[in-house]
């Protein structure tokens, strides 16, 4: 019936550029983000559209570094959490690439590369770009308070990301995406926005049991499993549904809502989350351990909890999504 | 470089479904689509809810027509107006089928079946399924007033279609996607939300003129080149380009959001718009045309208007993108 597991062979993401704010680059991969700015303002007198100014300084930073012109990408992916995607549409229209638009929630950077790795492997385009933010500022703004109210946080809300990362997904390159599994959305009945961590780790569930079933593989083949903005709250029912269900993670599990803030020091509560916080994490910490072989075949899987202020104050819960990608190191079997 | 018309050979439209409110069923395609509610609520107790509610049913209607279950769907596309693009999060959960949300303002419907013609035409899903829609109700109250407030309406102001259309993509029907062309975000510095099809109007040329180069058709190749929601304003302006860059539409220009209502007794101004608009224009009449062999072989072009309010206020313009697909008749040449 339906296919699990899409292959994609032949589409490899062949760089990652990363753009972050203060908090960011204070944390334990400090030093390790391609583009800081410790205002958070990026020159920009909005948040809105400093998030949009993330996302041109990342991808044309990655036409830099890829030495390439915008002529050569046959299409753009982009989404990000602003109303109506603003960041997206607004940050990356002037370097006029095909453009589609997503709304992914913090899946988005997933949900990007899957569709510019079926756009490469199918040889639709022979180089797409797939880029993601989220601004702290902005996002608050619209799913909680904004930040001058200086309203209390829950011990389970994590901390929304300000970044922006971008990725060249060509034919050739150190990290192929060699198979992916869109998610389906799951709604457990969590109506709390202060705890997405919970919304989304049964759609983390979903995704991963689906492609082990599916594939045949085992967790145990994986040199690690990251999740995308899942927090610690989140993080830990993850791994207690998939122990419940007879999974053995072995502490293969990482997320990278716990991996980008230090929650002893930097009062981020349940960790990180945004679009751009699975994105950074990708570019300047994922891909650079499998390009150096410290790592060689890992499963990214970004979770989106696509709820809008308007369904919740209408009493809904959250539905939320969580999509996979097998990223092998070139070499690896 | 850069390949502007991509071949999505082997992607067939084989099924379309509109959901549609009174207004257009008031109109001059009334009788034409397949479930109607004079309410416009859907039995809902919130416009939101009620857009969420036209997408619930039209793809379950989708479904029963095509005697497919959800179980046999690879890949489902949706997208619409509502912040954070709820009416498809929402309105599709109850199916289960692997979800990619789409943000492209009033180009959804193209943006969908582009992305699922690539993916059934590179056999990474044997079906797909594409749904999007607009809510007077809803759109008017997040981009403008809401509707209790009766505020007045400028002439060149569109009217939001109430409406939902899915769309089945598969492998084999009457009516074949056999070549798409992803658009260029344009913004040419309109600022006024009450006048979209201005807005629009250089990105369906953009895409145009794309196309016809590099494909090297000309526009009487074409028996129909079907513009989205451009209105009565935008597709003066259209015209008016096109002659002016030496084309000779001569006639085949049309567009949804003048075949939608009949502007002397609707009090519609410009005309439609909304996700909704070329959507259900695409499945009750666009479709029907190319079935019976009215038409054979026609240019569908969706445009998307992709500001919010928040970038309106802030002084920014309108940044607007056009997707296209050829839809050929099988058995045309």
């Amino acid at each position: 019936m339906r296919k699990n597991v899409i292959s994609t062979k032949g589409a490899y993401i062949s760089l990652g550029v990363s753009v972050v704010g203060k908090k960011e680059n204070d944390g334990p991969l400090g030093g390790s983000f391609d583009i800081v700015d410790p205002t958070d303002s990026f020159g920009m007198p909005t948040w809105e559209q400093s998030e949009q100014e993330m996302q041109r300084i990342a991808l044309g930073e990655l036409l830099r570094r890829a030495g390439r012109p915008p002529e050569e990408f046959g299409l753009l992916l982009g989404g990000d959490l602003q109303n109506q995607c603003t960041a997206s549409a607004y940050g990356l229209l002037q370097y006029g690439i095909p453009y589609l638009g997503l709304y992914g929630a913090c899946s988005t950077s997933a949900e990007g590369l899957l569709i510019a790795a079926m756009a490469v492997s199918g040889g639709f385009v022979s180089r797409a770009a797939a880029v993601t933010s989220s601004h702290n500022c902005t996002c608050e703004r619209i799913h909680r308070n904004p930040i001058e109210y200086g309203g209390q946080r829950t011990p389970t809300a994590q901390w929304t990301v300000t970044g922006a990362g971008a990725f060249l997904v060509d034919g050739r390159g150190d990290v192929e995406i060699c198979e992916v599994c869109p998610g389906i959305p799951i709604e457990m009945g969590v109506k709390d926005t202060a705890n997405m961590g919970a919304a989304m780790a049964p759609a983390a569930l979903s995704t991963i049991e689906r492609y082990l079933m599916s594939s045949g593989r085992r967790m145990s083949d994986f040199d690690a499993i990251y999740t995308g903005d899942l927090g610690f709250e989140g993080g830990s029912i993850l791994e207690e549904l998939l122990l419940a269900d007879g999974y053995t993670p072995d502490g293969r599990l990482k997320d990278c809502g716990k991996l980008i803030y230090d929650r002893d020091t930097q009062d981020v509560h349940s960790g990180g989350s945004g679009c751009g916080c699975s994105a950074v994490v990708l570019a300047s910490y994922i891909l650079p351990r499998l390009v150096s072989g410290r790592e060689r075949d890992v499963l990214f899987i970004a979770t989106g909890a696509m709820m809008s202020p308007d369904t919740i104050k209408q009493g809904k819960a959250i539905p939320a999504v969580a999509h996979l990608l097998r990223l092998r190191a070139e070499g690896g079997m």
